[in-house]
């Protein structure tokens, strides 16, 4: 019909009516039981009418509204948030989902034009063509004044309260002094949104058009960078070679080794088209790389001369993970690198294990200045086809959640054995052949995301120096209308001067001259995107012959001589290098709690601490553990979110460095004697 | 059924009884009419019969059969030709095949032991079981005497002769002194079978069990990570930065272009399912990022402050062609750096374009020692969706075509009208906005198999120094029986020193000291890897305190003083890296020929060359000259292989440098007028 077409049409138009009234359209999901179909509710208002969750709810009748995730609104209205209006919608969602609409709109005003705007477009129509199309769609239409009081359900009061409370946090995590450009909420207030926008405004990421992926856009691949040229240094010196396998694997070739895949059959995304043709067998994309490389080491490795093998690639892996998605964290497909290596012995492997643990620990206690704790997985965490996994786990302690950092598996004979990568024994041919020792190891760009956790801060993201792609940004400063134009002239060369000197010494230095924004505005676009020093250089400096730095993280200011550039500049980065580390440090020394006795264990957890208890080593007492340090629910569907901390302790690694147990010391949890300390926490 | 069970089981069993008879078994396609479907032949015959062509014809009824490739040997049997064996078939291939079975193991001998084995596996049994199974599996089953004459079938007769001359060329091929590590074939009289050898055996590649996909093993992994590391340094003082946008493109938006995405339509792979879920929206993964990235350009970009924009990526993208693919060459999926500017005005646009062809010709000339000429492409040739296309394209002397290097292309605001990537015009907001002037620029790993089609020779790989992984091996010689224990340390240890040394001035060294090999064996294993220099160190090298340095291009042979090394290792080695630019480039120049007239230009495209032509510039004489170029063949489907150049000649690029025309000059194939010169050839 040329209604419903003109206005699908519209999305794509950039008309606007100078007199318009803006709208907004959003999309909110009720609170359903977990076996029950989402109904999502679309509200349809002007832009200034206020549209409060309990208005909603009383209307459409239905729970608890909140609104709706990019997935809910792709899978109903194919479009992602940002794009979704009226105009998306179609008879085919008639008795899908419920329109909530403004009063102010419906009563059909025949003077009132309608902007209709998304991201990318806008439009004007008559509010009485929307109304007329949103009738004809038969999708059931519910007009609400949103300013009459609303009455509250009886069987929502209770959790009105709860979601008034939390409106009321979401309120209070407001910045006061939050800037235009900057950061508008408070990092220790709502550490979800607070993320979202350090590395969207921050310039590391953006969100894309596919949910689950990301753009990582050069602020942060910048990072990804220097830790691909760190790791490799490290690794070639190793007898480690670079190389690179192809993306796909043949259904066949996935499942041939079942336990293995088992766990990522879930998320493997299917290519089985190509152009118009169907595929004969349906190809996966790589979600790891053992069964798309074990096959060739079998090849290869005929001798034992051809051993050890040391392989690495940097590569992107796909997990089609339906849970939430969250920048650098949960994506759907992430960079990682990814190191396969077969060994003639145990004893080989197990010292390889080790050194990569070493360096990933490097890599981030290093280059990104977050503190990890070095040690092992449980039998219950570690990965499944291997002998068992190494860890380096991190702190987030704005959430008091643990996070693993990086993984090194030993994989004992049990892949050897499923590829065949055998060799005749060196001990002659008599003798049985010898299995390959394996090792796997993987660190991805997750690691982006805990360092901007860990450092950034409200009026921004914060890099640590080695990785910030830019180090420094020299500004001039103290320039009036007043200025003479041949002191504008010293300044400014003076400032070009500074940033050329920095960069003769592989300081990346910029310089930020636009005549269009003020000192104060640079100052904070330059925080906002995490740059380690700003250099401030005015009139008084000119004439003292010297150069105003402050630093990112802690705002402290050194006054540095011209003549001493060169030595005190790198010196200032490293301190902050330095410091960065050690504030991160002290937080997760703190956060790090030995717990002995389980009526501690749960109030330590919701203080936001990490828990090092003795622990008896037994899978189910650390199912247990998991259980029954969890927040009990009402059973119904609610999302784990860091507001909520219902999720229970998992194990996160038995450290390395473990201090003595008293003899006969019980577990935290049972009746068992312990056989360790093992760190448990909340995570990510 | 059991048998076929214990058969199927086969492939994968390691049992071998020491007196079996060993056995091959091939798949033949036989020529077919276009429309038809093919119907392969399996032979299967003692390894010991000589099983030539036109008896399977005969005995078969079918035309020509010639190896199949692997598509097809994937299509019918799901295996590689190389872990094929007749313990693949089975009864659901009957009447889609033909068995052509060896008279020796059809008769019956109930001793007969047969050894079945495939690149992976072995197993013996009784030939009376093995045609027993076949019988069972209802395929069409043909014993065939090999031993006895062939009558020519009167329909193929024209055609045996021009197979037996294949045969013969083939047969020519072979090369006499071959080691049986080495190469086994003539690059100059069989180039295809020479170059899928000295990859494979050079360890540059392998072949993967998805068709068209290849490894990249370290040997040529490295070649691109030298590649990667001189290109971002030169991008990146040109102000590009590094950045990664996502592998999938939603189809929506891939289909927003229809221009653009019209030519790669047909190739898009596509990701339909996640685990056991259909995808309500179908996913593509990018085979270039136009559409992947312009939409965030759009967004990014607000004001003529936020140009230039310069971002590069480093990625892989699939396109799934269906012709045959080679390796480096033609693969499905393949690595690039792909990089995506918008710039304010066209002039700074245009410089970037040039630019970026100056660094893709300085990694041909200055990294691979490959020469390239610099030019444009003709209106037909160029990237559909953009202004120009710049190129550069290189030559393959042994087969004499011409293959396109890397291009960079300026698109106009092609694209910035398609995404909105305006801003506004800088003189004023009443002037009109302004699109951005946008370039593409891009270059793959077949840049790997160009340098390897250059240089490479009968004994294996040639590497250019400046990009091989190993510049130089250190082999111990002269030792003997009678050396003693005290000489033979003496010599190792200075052999180590010597690789300690030229590390040390990071010469990319290795030693061979493996016992069990002669210093032979370990030249022709390191001449086979393409090392440029070997070092040999001997007892008289020993005793005159100099080493022996042997050139990988030319044998060339330099007694080098120990005292001298770090001085002359580098030295030699850049001299083999001028030697092998110089060589290649004598060759381009002596076979890039002018053309005038017409009579003497498809003479000089079958004498091997490239041909630079005064041309009209029209695109229909273009079309023409292709049309009239080629080999008029039987009609039928006959694969353009490097023995048929039946290809016409594609016009590569209208040069950079341009001798003077003539005046009034006709263009070389119709009565126009030349307006510049053009170079032609049969291309890859």
């Amino acid at each position: 019909m040329a209604l419903e077409q003109s206005l699908a049409a519209l999305s794509l138009a950039t008309v606007t009516a100078e007199s318009a009234t803006p709208t907004k359209t959003l999309v909110f999901k009720p609170k359903t039981a977990k076996t029950a179909a989402p109904v999502p509710v679309v509200v349809f208002a002007l832009q200034s009418t206020q549209t409060p969750s309990p208005h909603i709810a009383s209307a459409a009748g239905v729970k608890e509204p909140r609104l709706a995730k990019e997935d809910l609104v792709q899978e109903f209205f194919s479009t992602t948030p940002k794009e979704f209006s009226v105009a998306n919608l179609n008879k085919d969602l008639a008795g899908k989902i419920k329109i909530v609409i403004d009063e102010s709109i419906f009563k059909g005003d025949e003077n009132l034009v309608l902007e209709l705007s998304t991201e990318s477009a806008k439009a004007a129509l008559p509010a009485t063509t929307i109304v007329e199309f949103l009738k004809s769609t038969g999708i059931e239409l519910i007009p609400v004044d949103f300013s009459a009081e609303v009455a509250a359900p009886a069987a929502a009061a209770p959790q009105k309260s709860k979601k008034d409370a939390l409106k009321k946090e979401k309120e209070a995590a407001k910045l006061d002094d939050a800037k235009l450009i900057g950061i508008t909420v408070d990092k220790a207030k709502d550490f979800s949104t607070w993320y979202s926008q350090v590395v969207v405004k921050g310039e590391m990421l953006d969100y894309y058009d596919v949910s689950g992926c990301y753009i990582l856009r050069p602020n942060s691949y910048a990072v990804w960078e220097e830790i691909q040229n760190w790791f490799n240094e490290r690794i070639k010196k190793m007898g480690v070679q670079n190389s690179y396998f192809p993306m796909f694997v043949s259904s066949r070739v996935l499942e041939k080794e079942k336990d293995h895949i088992e766990g990522f059959a879930p998320e493997v995304a299917w290519v089985t088209r190509a152009g118009s043709s169907e595929l004969d067998e349906h190809i996966a994309i790589r979600p790891t790389s053992e069964t798309v490389m074990y096959p060739y080491y079998s090849k290869w490795i005929r001798s034992h001369r051809d051993l050890p093998l040391k392989l690495n690639q940097w590569n992107s892996v796909v997990r089609w993970e339906f849970k939430h998605p969250q920048p650098f964290l949960r994506t759907r497909e992430f960079l990682w690198q990814e190191g396969h290596t077969a060994h003639l012995t145990r004893e080989a492997a197990a010292e390889e294990v080790d050194q990569i643990l070493d360096l990933y620990s490097g890599i981030y206690e290093e280059l990104l200045a977050v503190p990890v704790v070095k040690g092992r997985k449980t039998e219950n965490e570690k990965f499944a086809g291997g002998d068992y996994t190494t860890t380096v786990e991190g702190f987030i302690a704005a959430t008091g959640r643990g996070i693993q950092g990086a993984t090194s598996h030993h994989l004992g004979t049990n892949f050897s054995k499923m590829f065949n990568i055998s060799v005749e024994n060196p001990d002659g041919s008599d003798k049985p052949r010898v299995f390959a020792f394996q090792n796997s190891w993987g660190l991805s760009t997750r690691v982006i995301g805990v360092m901007v956790m860990t450092h950034s801060d409200n009026r921004g993201l914060v890099l640590p120096p080695r990785v910030a792609q830019t180090q420094a940004v020299v500004i001039p400063v103290g320039l009036t209308s007043k200025t003479t134009d041949e002191a504008r002239k010293a300044i400014n060369d003076g400032a070009v001067d500074i940033e050329q000197r920095l960069r003769a010494i592989n300081v990346r230095a910029t310089g930020d001259y636009r005549d269009i924004y003020s000192p104060g505005w640079k100052f904070a676009d330059s925080e906002l995107k995490g740059i380690p020093i700003r250099l401030e250089f005015g009139p008084k400096d000119l004439k003292e012959e010297q150069v105003t730095v402050v630093r990112r993280d802690n705002n402290a200011k050194y006054v540095v001589k011209l003549a001493d550039l060169e030595s005190r500049i790198p010196e200032i980065l490293e301190e902050m290098q330095k410091g960065l580390l050690e504030k991160a440090r002290k937080d997760f020394d703190e956060h790090r709690v030995i717990v002995e006795e389980w009526k501690d264990f749960v109030p330590a957890l919701n203080a936001k601490n990490v828990i090092v208890a003795p622990w008896c080593g037994v899978p189910e007492c650390e199912d247990d553990i998991k259980d029954s340090s969890a927040k009990k629910d009402n059973g119904e569907d609610e999302e784990v979110d860091d507001k909520s901390p219902s999720m229970g302790a998992k194990s996160l690694c038995i450290p390395n460095e473990q201090r003595e147990l008293k003899p006969g010391q019980k577990c935290v949890r049972c009746d068992k004697v312990a056989v360790n300390w093992c760190m448990f926490g909340r995570s990510y």
